[in-house]
């Protein structure tokens, strides 16, 4: 039987990489008063790091000797091999190592392959902007986020705790708690394969030789629409290859939907007519939802009793998600306080 | 040989339809001190209007005698044949006739219908929101807004410049000069076929059994991709379906992109990723473009010299468009002052 689980405290965070999303998280937990170590690949952003109330250190053992609660890998998943390489052989017993990447299935495996999965709790805060390096990063990006912490079922619950601190109680930011196969299904869904027709539609414009007057038109819809393409495009790749099979699904169910719109567009018949109506109204679960999330007054927040033996926590956090509630806080092991925003139905 | 052309002012608009454009109009219209009468096919944005110093009528005859200098259709287009058929015994020959409508062949070919050919110009500006009906309207709508004003071989350079007024004098807004052709494909581009796109992505969620979880960790991407699938599901499929033949052309092109990533994301090759490197640095010219355009400290202005005999005139506009500029002003009838913003090359 494992020991009883225990409401720790993430007060000392180490981060190793300070871009846009290390940054912004150093940055937020430091302002907020926890104690922030960091280490990047390289030491520009350094001298501005300090001045914010981080401390630089020189090599990624000394981040991992340093007692942190908590390291964050916040470093591209390419680099993720070596750098765990690296910490393996010195990373402090007690410090949990967690990540913030916007894949969680391969973060995991490349952890396991280190021989650190029992030391592992796998986050990503759904948090960003099409900006890059600590140069962008802003405390403000992680203002109100949600993140997805993914877990196993070898996952410490006391270890899990620790990280939920730093997000809820460190960061100020809400919590639900998935698995990594159906993080990485929604991460694609909402995330991932809308970065890719992004693109698609900005390279439409770019080839078009109407892309002037085009350009010179493009008004919300477009501004909106392609918004996320302006990022670095070599960032997107990384997330869009890291997510492959998931996206290519998705692309193939778009695919679909668009060519059955062009057709039902070269027909003129009166039943094509009520089909791309049908088109247009079958997003309505979503303007309701929409309209409700804008809508609403507040937020009710209950307390969920969560049984903290044996696992069983994982369970009752992972229903809790299903059900479209967020976690804001841990009160004792076994009791969160989740808010109950609108779902879609 | 036509008369020579002369450069009025639109004092008295006309405005048919308070809608969320006819509405924005009238109102930013009557706010910078323009004299507006406005009709509805209902009564109920009138008592609202009259506060903000619009003078409503009752009826679609009274407004089309009222002398105007511009009557503007902010009509829907399924509308149109019924409004033109009432406008074109009563309206006042010095009134010139414009619409606010997101197609331009298919109002023109209406117009002609009706008789109304010689008097028209059309017009469209590039504003919007997911919002609708006169509730929603605003005159900050309009702000800084360009407007396509669409001319044909037929159009006469007065009543062309009665409608510049409107939109540079009367509304402080910037206009290019389009045929129709040139403008349904680029609006079909920048605005049509996205509204498609959106609201395939908006269903995708919809229908997905991960929908609550996804729609939990949908942030700023998700965010920006859907937002027009917000609009009225009607609005959008009727503005689709009046250009129904160019969207459906530019879905084929947009399919044909996204099944070619969807091949390479399924192929683990190096020259595979070359190609998927080779998608995401295509919209490189759109990522210059936008850093140009929010990089700019001062956009320059000229003067552009037109001729202003015998429909050279067009010939000159069209061309002033193509080569990216932005008319801000008709200083004479011979001289136009242009704007010089970055082009997307």
């Amino acid at each position: 039987m494992a020991a009883s689980p225990v409401l720790t405290s993430a007060h000392k965070i180490a981060v190793a990489g300070l871009g846009l999303i290390g940054g912004s998280l150093a940055r937020r937990l430091a302002a907020r008063g926890r104690f922030v170590i960091a280490w990047n690949h390289n030491d520009r952003p350094y001298e501005q790091a300090r001045s914010q109330g981080i401390h630089c250190v020189d090599t990624l053992e000394e981040l991992a000797k340093g007692k942190a609660d908590v390291l964050v890998l916040a470093t591209p998943l390419r680099a993720m091999p070596d750098v765990l390489q690296t910490l393996a052989p010195v990373l402090t017993r007690g410090t949990t190592l967690t990540d913030v990447g916007s894949v969680k299935g391969p973060v995991r495996r490349q952890v396991e392959q280190a021989g650190l999965a029992d030391r592992y709790v796998g986050a990503h805060p759904m948090a960003g902007s099409e900006g890059s390096g600590y140069e962008d990063s802003d405390p403000a990006l992680l203002e109100d986020a949600l993140w997805a912490l993914c877990v196993d079922e070898h996952t410490d619950y006391s270890r899990f705790l620790t990280v939920a601190d730093m997000v809820t109680q460190g960061l100020g930011n809400r919590l639900i708690v998935l698995d990594d196969a159906t993080h990485d299904r929604a991460a694609a869904l909402i995330s991932h394969m809308p970065h890719v027709v992004a693109t698609a539609l900005a390279n439409m414009l770019t080839r078009s030789p109407d892309r002037r007057v085009a350009s010179a038109l493009a008004a919300g819809s477009w501004r909106d629409m392609t918004r996320v393409a302006l990022t670095d495009p070599e960032r997107t790749r990384a997330m869009v290859e890291e997510n492959a099979d998931q996206v290519a699904d998705l692309l193939d169910v778009l695919v679909e939907n668009l060519q059955g719109m062009a057709s039902l567009l070269r027909v003129q018949k009166p039943e094509t007519g009520e089909r791309r109506r049908d088109f247009f109204l079958q997003a309505d679960p979503f303007r309701r939802y929409k309209a409700a999330l804008s809508d609403q007054e507040q937020i009710s927040t209950t307390d969920l009793e969560l049984d903290s033996q044996e696992g069983n926590w994982r369970k009752d956090l992972l229903d809790s998600a299903l059900r479209g509630e967020q976690v804001s806080a841990f009160l004792t092991t076994s009791r969160a306080r989740v808010l109950h925003p609108p779902v879609i139905d």
